[in-house]
Formats: C-alpha cells, structure tokens, sequence
C-alpha cells in the first residue's frame, strides 16, 4: 500500500504500538493506569525522556476521568494548549474548555498589578462558577500560572479535582512543579524543565478519551 | 527579588542566556545566522537534541526574513501552531496566518478523496491568491502534509519562500522530511521523529521577530 495512504486512525494505532515496543525495550512499561497518557505525551513530543519525567500522584488519571465524566471544565494556560484539546471529547462529555489569556480583563489586570497575564488567568479561572461541574487545569507554559494555582489552592480559592502541571522553560519552572510534587491534590506533572502546550493538550486528551470510553482519539489528525 | 514577580521580558532575557551557556558548554554555537531559531526552538522544549537535529538550507533564515518582511502569509497545518505564531508581529509586517485544518471544504475532499485534512489543507494553500504575498509553509504536525507539499512544488503548483518541516511522529516523519533534504527550496527541517506545533510555531516566530528589527518578544508570554 502506498505509505501515504494510511488513514489517521491506522497511523496513530501504529505509532502507539511503536511507542509500546520502544517503552518496553527500555525496561517495564507505566503502570497500567498511566500508560495511556504517557503514550500520548510520547506519541506529542516523540521524546521518550518522558517516560520518567511524568510523575502521576496515586489514582491521578482516575480522577481526572472521573472529573471529565462529569463534565469539567478544563482551564489552559494558552490558547495553544487549548487550541489542541479534543472538542469531540468535550462536547461528548458535556465538558467545556477555557483560557483566559486573551481576555481583555486577564491583560488589564496584570498590567495594573505587574505581574504576569499567566498568574492573573489562574485568579480569573478561580473565580469562575461552573455550576457544579468540577475543574481541570492544564498548564503548559507558565511556572508563574502554576506557581498562583497553588497559592490559590492553599488559600482555598479553588479546588482542582486535578492539576496537570507541565510548564516549560528555564527560569522558575523547575521550582513551580516541585511545589505540586508530594502534595494531596491529584496532580501530574512533568518533572524538569521539559514540557510545552502541546503535551498538556496531550494528556488532556488522554484522559478526555478514556472519560469517553475510547482506546485512542477516532480519527484525530493532531498528534496531542 | 520575589522570583515570581520576574517580567516576561525579563524571563525570557534569561532564559536565554541560560540556552546559550548550555549551548555553549556542548560544544561550538550553531551558524550565527541559524542561531536565533535554535535558541527559540529550546525555549519551547527544553530539549538540546535540536541543536543537532535542526538542519537549515543555505540561507534559509535570511529567505524567511525577507519573505516576512515583504508581507508573507504563514501557513500551518494546525490551529495550535497558528495559535502560536505572534500576531502582534504578522501585523506590524502586513503578513497574515492561516490554517485549513477547520475548514469545511477541508473535511468534505478529505472524505470525499480518503485523504488526511492535512493532505488537502496543502492543496488549498496552494490554490491561495495572496496578491503576490509570499507563502511560508510551516508543518509541525503532519508528513502527510509535508509530503503533499513537495509533491505540489514538484508540479509547479505552488512556490513556497520557505518550508518549515518540523513533523513530529513515528510513522512515515523522518520519510516525509527526507524529501527536502539537500533540495534547492529554502528550507528548515527538524530531522528525526521529533517535531510539533510549538516547534514549528517557535520558528515561525524567530524568524517574525528578527524580520519586525527585534531582538526577542516584546512581553510575549506563551514560549514559542
């Protein structure tokens, strides 16, 4: 069969099961439970360095399907990440996706306070009143995002059922992540100064498929 | 200082500077001419392995800087890539971003053809009368879209001023980039399985930023 030819449902079973071959040729797989997102954040970056940075706080992916299954909401840290998670999934779910980063008020107030549009997004994101359904955050890009969520979590301003914590960069973003690792709140994160917008996307959609009862994404083109 | 009241500015500066020591203790510093586009690329991932990986044709960085500055239409084959790409910078040059990903005539021939969206979303690009605007092609996700652009140059269908061929993936990417290796279109490709719409969009932005005479964002927070 001409290479070109494979449809996107065929090439990403493939590129899983590669993924599965080259994961196991390094050592043991994931645990069960977090093997799918970890496969999927391979499958975004093709970097297998993943396969350690990713550090899942126990029943993590549990919560945040369950959380899903409910409709969450899902907070970005840029409209990139958000841009890339699954609306199929979303809608399916019944859930909804959001950043704040180009909302006129996130800019005004982080003009008037210095401080970042990132850290602002979190207070905005704090603010909001799902009516019940609960909140997902993914932060892809900023350390001063997740720096301010945990601020707010402390204060008990907001109450994640899950904090996916992937940042990246190298001022601030190693610091960030080490603030979640260890804590009580479900949360993965990638440990490190790797991370970026498209594996939040990615593991977003990982969990988002699993919510909605499928093994892979049905004919996504989009690698997260 | 509190580290978390750092500017965006300010973070980046250092970054930076961080990026190019580490460079630096590796061994010599890319082409200086390249050098903007390898630091940005890192920005985004924290990965070194593109300091190898990045393969630049002969004055392709200069082909995309005066392709920007004449008022280039950027076209990526995701909306997460065109969602990272600074519009504040495609402005202040009279450039414009595009994706067919969306687009309905995408999805219909898509279907209609057995084809990927990404595939025709090239077809469409090259059906664009931008009134004389240069086309810069920047893939950060699909070979099957890089593949189908060189074949569209090939027929003389479409005349790029600079492919940016950062695919990422396990099946037929390295293939898809081997096209453009060692051809005469200016060209920046990512080579390996390694790649993505934040690569891409990183590069895309190098490049904006040195066509709008800067020397970095201007406070912009999003990595790429």
């Amino acid at each position: 069969m001409d290479r070109w030819q494979m449809g996107p449902e065929e090439i990403e079973r493939r590129s899983m099961e590669i993924i599965e071959e080259e994961l196991l040729s390094r050592g043991e797989l994931p645990p069960a439970e977090n093997l799918a997102v970890v496969k999927r954040v391979i499958h975004t970056t093709a970097d297998f360095d993943y396969r350690e940075n990713l550090v899942f706080s126990p029943g993590a992916v549990a919560a945040g399907v369950e959380a899903l299954r409910a409709g969450a909401w899902i907070v970005t840290d840029t409209n990139m990440a958000l841009a890339g998670v699954s609306k199929a999934a979303l809608e399916k779910l019944g859930g909804r996706g959001l950043c704040f980063m180009a909302d006129p008020a996130a800019a005004r107030l982080a003009r008037e306070r210095g401080e970042t549009r990132a850290a602002v997004s979190m207070e905005l994101a704090a603010g909001l009143d799902t009516g019940g359904a609960p909140l997902v955050f993914a932060i892809g890009n900023a350390p001063t995002a997740l720096a301010r969520l945990y601020r707010l979590m402390e204060e008990g301003r907001v109450s994640p059922a899950l904090v996916i914590g992937v940042p990246v960069g190298f001022v601030n973003v190693v610091e960030s992540k080490e603030l979640f690792l260890g804590s009580s709140r479900p949360h993965i994160i990638a440990r490190g100064r790797k991370g970026g917008s498209t594996v939040a996307a990615a593991i977003c959609n990982a969990l988002l498929y699993q919510a909605a009862g499928r093994a892979q994404s049905w004919g996504r083109e989009e690698k997260p």
